[in-house]
């Protein structure tokens, strides 16, 4: 029997009872599920947050995973509650991108709106969602209902607006699409953006981050350079990444989510 | 076989080993518990906040969970430590009103002094019954012990000092009870207190809170106005819920917990 | 069958998926892992903050759980990963010495390189260690691998550097090693010295501590001196704890980690 994982992804925060609660509706219907927090303090309304954050978690999570994200200024509006069948797991949530970061990259295949009330608690309460719809359907879901079985499936949808790097004649123009609790700054630049620029490992590259442009070299980890020293990695996402070892690389170049990122190989 | 599913809150923070302390006991007691986290941010030493949200959270979780809640300025002291069995769950934790709230919600039936050294870990440290009282007792619970196996029944204790909305002649006088991660401001005038105001959704309500006298629409939902715009609506746990459309309704109106709120018809 | 216990703690913080991803891996491996976060809020790269929290947190587990601790400034340099086998339980980490005083507290008995590419992800990146090595390893160690068939065992690795309370002619000499969410400061003066001492319950100690020097009665519980006064207790951890009842005691003597604390028999 396969192990029915969930996993939650909000903007809750950690005081309040709106995860608990979460939590005990799907363990109401769905006991053995293993519910795994992925994180809770994406910033408030920040669907792009969500989005990346979910993306960046969903793909490790086993065969089979059930993951709901409430990210969900609109909720109560009429804006749609979907379900995304993908080839490697199922995702739960509004219709506003939170979930298609994560499902593009887990081969998605299947969008259907959740309208079967069957499916939800008695009473839903237009300011949670989360509680009153997501929770039961991903506890359904874990349970082997057919995704089909909620809705009806829907061609359009919507799609977050995530800036792709594009590569220019000797460079990759980026964008910083998140600031970890170290502050590293992750941009969007992959490891095959890198390779199409000629670059290898030790080699220098010039990098354009806020107002600077610097020249750091590639490394094969945070501690080849000195302590408080910048340098440049590919990260565990597999995307380029602006540190400072042992330091706050987002402080250290003044820059911010949005910011955009100039790389190209080192004279 | 039931679930074991036992749940914590507290006031202990997330940085220090206390929580982990007492789940370490919980599952060397009970190997097959569930044990969810319902909050471990409530302020320091903030009954009435822990007792605010354990209400919250309580009645969502299947029959039978076990539910600890440990905001215990007075651990090691003379204040007992209880059981609280109701028809839908059983409470465990000091004896200083945080259960009560959610207890009386769920049908309180009996409450049991916990005395009984056989429950207990070996060695009780003075500043921390959560990990060497509450965890071994919400454990043996979850096994099947009885509540009254664990002390004798008490007829007196403490109750919290929350106050109840009043219904006035052309209004009702409530107070602010939980201010959210989003800022939103939740009173204690309950949706059977607004119909007896002759209040139905989409209309207008008078609303005096902090220094301000406002009119609100009752709303379907928070995104019913325009981003930035205060609205109310009845939230998630049936109580009238003051907001701002993505927007912090607290900062807003300038409103703590505690501040009278006072809501009429609108003329 | 025992259950398969496995701890985690970080310095991740609980925003970014570093902390899920980690528990993706492990439920891949092994779905049906009980997984318990200790703490993933230790301050950045504070290797001996991490070691004073699982050393508190990891001997309350069950036999044979298996602890992860990912405070690592090291990550991929030439710093040894390694899974230490004690009487009690397995360690898993750099060889940093975040480990150690958990493990010695355990019974260490040995310690064991991580070598074998088999337990390891296909492809590891050299930022997050605690994923892609740290995460299967223990999920390995939790299905019964032999902690020796992950490579050689070690003789030399790295001890943390943790001052010892040391007796003076009629004092004790100490240090303040955490100060935890109720601004307790917690010594490393233990109950044993204490008795030393010749100091029992109620009797006052003389206390240097910060600035200060003062006189603080040992007291059974918090709420035995008034609301904001100072005491002296012992502590969850059977060391000596200075603390203000319901306030902050490392305010109210300006006291942080690391400060020297002395104390005496009262006169």
């Amino acid at each position: 029997m396969a192990a029915k994982v969930i996993t939650l992804l909000s903007d809750f925060g950690l005081k309040d009872p709106y995860v608990a609660e979460m939590k005990a509706v799907i363990l109401g219907q769905c006991p053995d599920a293993t519910i795994v927090d992925i994180s809770h303090t994406v910033d408030r309304f920040d669907v792009r947050m969500g989005a990346f954050i979910l993306a960046a978690a969903a793909g490790h999570f086993p065969l089979g995973t059930v993951h709901v994200a409430v990210v969900d200024p609109g909720v109560g509006t009429e804006r749609r509650a979907i379900i995304v069948e993908t080839r490697h797991s199922l995702f739960v949530g509004p219709d506003n991108g939170v979930l298609m970061l994560a499902a593009l990259k887990a081969g998605l295949s299947h969008v259907y709106a959740i309208e079967n009330c069957r499916y939800m608690l008695p009473r839903v309460a237009v300011t949670f969602h989360g509680r009153d719809i997501f929770a039961p359907v991903a506890a359904h879901l874990a349970l082997g209902a057919a995704p089909s079985s909620f809705g009806k499936e829907i061609r359009e949808y919507t799609m977050p607006k995530f800036a792709d790097a594009v590569l220019e004649k000797d460079a990759v123009l980026g964008e910083v699409v998140h600031v970890d609790n170290f502050g590293n700054v992750v941009t969007n630049v992959s490891s095959s953006m890198v390779k199409r620029l000629g670059v290898q490992e030790k080699m220098g590259l010039e990098v354009e981050v806020g107002q600077e442009a610097v020249r750091l070299k590639l490394c094969p980890a945070y501690g080849a350079v000195a302590k408080g020293k910048p340098l440049i990695v590919l990260g565990s996402h597999d995307f380029l990444e602006i540190a400072v070892n042992q330091g706050n690389a987002a402080e250290h170049f003044g820059v911010k989510r949005g910011d955009r990122v100039r790389v190209r190989r080192g004279s």
